[in-house]
């Protein structure tokens, strides 16, 4: 250890005000080096915009996750080519223990030892294990002990996979494809708009906004910076229909008399999150959506979902969640 | 873009007084246009009196949500209808493969081709697999496989379902049928009553009640209004009887001074949600009420439910949930 | 509606003092009815002394919660009782259908029609299927799949259930049988004292103690009423030892001043609720317990319960969790 | 009781400073008396260092939680043996029975009566049931019904064993394998690093460190301190990159003014709790570190983590995050 460091803190630093900025700094998690204004943070799917390099086979492979988030034509379709391949391999490991120790109840000529192994192997994996076939040596009658017991654990993964897949609590929200600047009572306001497309009931949703954009430090170097986005309401209890989120942009707004350009300018990103408890079982749900500078419109505001006629009970109308109208600023 | 909106927040839009009072106003997720007072916003059943239109057909579906939550019965009964439908279907592949390559141990007059193929689709599908009927043939044999494997994977879906509904947490809370206006301490009160009918134990409730109605705007619109209603106590730790929900009416109350005429008027709605801990599985359980104007009781309070016997252990008669007898307001 | 009440709220009752103090009065959920010295509120098991009349059958049945929290003798007992019913009733239905349409491989003296219907069943509910019974009519073989399909229902429920027990979290936290009066700094303190007896970790413990006694309103009249005890600590990241509690007994506790008579005349009973999180699955654990009066030592302190020994690593001996000595009282 | 000690209390301890003073002391739940200098508390795997002695047989074997945190491969042959012992008792109990009484299609000399009994039992327990072993008396169909029965139970626990491990969230973070005593801003900091080894995302993460050093009390005698250490920012949304987590050390540090040889004295040991959202179900994560006194380098700072690289999307490099470089400390 270095004992020129010893001095370490001898000096009388009392207060830092460095630090105490530091503190007050908001940062949900990007750091400040991402300032290359070509690429998005946040997906629109809700995933991020880095790659990992050097992690071990086993963090890539991410099994267990991948196998949840898959597409259900790619899940299945793994779970078809794992059936055939497990068959395969037990059929192959019959064949070298002797075909002929699996007895089969008549021999028809369709039946070539292979895929007399093949069938006995998936009657025994799924445990249907109808009889026609059946292991008549020590050797076959222990493969197939083991691969029966290896098929109940191998069908509980995949069973369990696909009802967690099947059960696994999502927010179905949708987000209007563009946010606006809109008048909003006497100044303006930065909106989006979201609705529950599903009738099971999303309660307690919370909110948070942030923007992300890139400005000089005092030394003219780049850095990113963050900045939590105030809304005239950022909480409810219920969401029935649609939600109008609304940044009202007052002085103390860091959107206070930006320009287009400016937008464009800074790579200004607007991250949401929105986290809710799905009613069926409870259970939370999360999504994240991101705008960027370009999916926001100016001097638009959205038009009213609801379909406007008289009857009773109310009708929301899903297809009009992206409409906007001209509505001249403040 | 419009260049003529550039000039955005020019103008010295400082503080907006109306911003502040629009952060303030209390809205629990219905919004301010739900003003027509022929329908409720809560059905008692805790659904929500609103209809989607143009959601997509997976949205409109939502099969999981809906498996979840329809009666037993219905359940049961699509059960039956899936297994019955996909024996049917499997049959028909069979028979297009030939039903004579399906070997039955001997054949009786009973057994018609289709009947031999739909039994043995069924043996098949649960893997009981008996061997009185057997594939006989390459074609057979691997759709036998394939379909012991998709027997696995869809009673894995029908036995997850049926366990997910078994054990899903439930507050099991009675609500009074009617709240009630009634003298609390020095002032009035408005009153409702809940108690849990099972003995497993809820633990740490906490209850919110908003008040919604109808009232004028400035301009004579008429627009729905939220208020949340303060309660004597609001969070208890235990539930192991009754428990007597009071919001007493002070000045603060936006029910001060109310008639039941301005109750009717103004189409009141009061709306109650519950969220609880389910002490068997620590799991959140949460339930939601309304009681309409009409459905309130004026100058009445709740009876005991108490038995009043000397008896050890305390006894508490369900029955008595909704008695509730003349009491002269303050 | 009573004409007569309109009146209502018409008069100025502005701040009710009565119900500001209403509001601060600690309950925990019990009401101040319950008087009775004879009997305590909370069991040591953690159950509550109350008991529910004109619930209705379901809500006693309670089928769910009991299955999960019966003992395990009592629950695989009801399992095998389960299983030989359904086995026999199914036995008799196949009986009705004639016995003879189910063919056995060849019939031994010892089968009997029932045996043969009752063992073809079991083999049938299990999907064992080893086909040396099989069905030979279309009403056996019809009832064989419906049979099938209900074993798979009715093992999933019995095997969810099963796991569901087994997987069940639960705080394994010991309380000390007796609390203690004991000298704690320089005032006195009452203090228990809790265990993990398990080797997994419960982290983010928090713990709160009420003590509910029975005292006479101002008009003399008994009511229950219930008074948060604030400890010297209430909550800890880990556990990995014990944990002594302590109330401190100074001016502002309801028990300064106490003697061991006052105790007993107020039928006074603390109420402890531990929350925590068990490390394994990031799951919630909840556990009660009440020490009633004459589970209180006066004068005693608790002695540690480390070994003692200069051993590493430390060990901690779980004996001598109700190890306490004499020590006099500041 | 002591009648002596009724006299309890009547003293007038009113306010205690000393009680005040041990109200604000931090601990996170070891205790004050753990002094030994040669032991860690928490291991770098999150375990304590604590022996339990005394316990209960079954709160020793701690049967779900040891085979949910077991590894791999301990699990699958824990698995294995089960089965195989499992099939040895059966096939025992079936030669009691009378291994004639299980008839095998035909009998090769290689099927010794033991082994007739075990693959029965094998093709019993998994349900599998090929039927050229059957059972041809009451006793043994009796006992293979039993059987049957027990193989699905037994194989349920097995199946949600193997799928809870398998589910089981866990936070992949990855700390760095020193902390550092590095230049921060104008003061310096204790620094760690921690990065996400997997895509799947972690929200809303919060960090908490505790200090915990050995100091002489004011008689002289050792005693086990705890410091809670503010961290810069303890929370972040979202943890897409590394994150070092910097505590300042200002005055109000407890580490202020300290030197390597200090730190060594006193035993002293960071303890790092972490607790996140993982986004796939929404589940809990938690996990722990410690970093102890000699885990520490002085006048170090971490080395960035990205590849410097111009490239579009970011890419993070996991094996820098060990990688530090000199820097003087301010």
């Amino acid at each position: 250890m270095n004992t020129a460091n010893q001095r370490l803190f001898n000096q009388t630093n009392k207060e830092s005000k460095l630090v105490e900025q530091e503190v007050r700094r908001d940062d949900i998690g990007f750091g400040t080096k991402l300032t290359d204004s070509h690429s998005r943070l946040i997906n629109q799917d809700g995933t991020f915009n880095i790659v990992r390099v050097n992690s071990s086979l086993w963090d890539r492979l991410n099994v267990y996750n991948r196998l949840i988030t898959m597409g259900w034509i790619q899940f299945l379709s793994w779970l078809l080519v794992f059936y055939v391949t497990a068959n395969t391999l037990f059929a192959e490991v019959y064949m070298l223990a002797g075909a002929d120790s699996l007895k089969a109840a008549d021999d028809k000529v369709l039946y070539s030892p292979f895929w007399k192994c093949f069938f006995f192997s998936s009657q025994t994996l799924t445990t249907v294990g109808y009889g026609h076939i059946s292991p008549d040596s020590f050797l076959t009658s222990s493969i197939a002990a083991f691969e029966s017991m290896m098929g109940l654990l191998a069908f509980a993964l995949a069973t369990g996979l696909l009802y967690g897949r099947f059960s696994r609590p999502m927010a179905h929200i949708r987000f209007s494809k563009q946010a606006v600047f809109a008048p909003y009572l006497d100044v303006n306001g930065w909106m989006f708009r979201i609705i529950n497309t599903r009738a099971n009931q999303l309660i307690n949703l919370e909110v948070s906004v942030s923007m992300s954009r890139v400005e000089p430090k005092s030394d003219g170097a780049l850095s990113r910076k963050y900045y939590n986005l105030s809304l005239e309401r950022n909480k409810v209890s219920f969401f029935p229909t649609n939600w109008t989120l609304v940044h009202p942009i007052t002085e103390h707004s860091p959107l206070y008399g930006c320009t287009p350009e400016d937008l464009e300018q800074s790579d200004t990103e607007f991250l949401v999150s929105v986290q809710a408890l799905d009613d069926t079982f409870m259970q939370n749900v999360h999504t994240r959506f991101s705008y960027r500078y370009n999916e926001v419109k100016w001097a638009q505001k959205f038009r009213p979902m609801f379909d406007g006629s008289e009857q009773t009970p109310v009708r929301l109308d899903l297809d009009k969640l992206d409409e906007t109208e001209e509505a001249p600023l403040n």
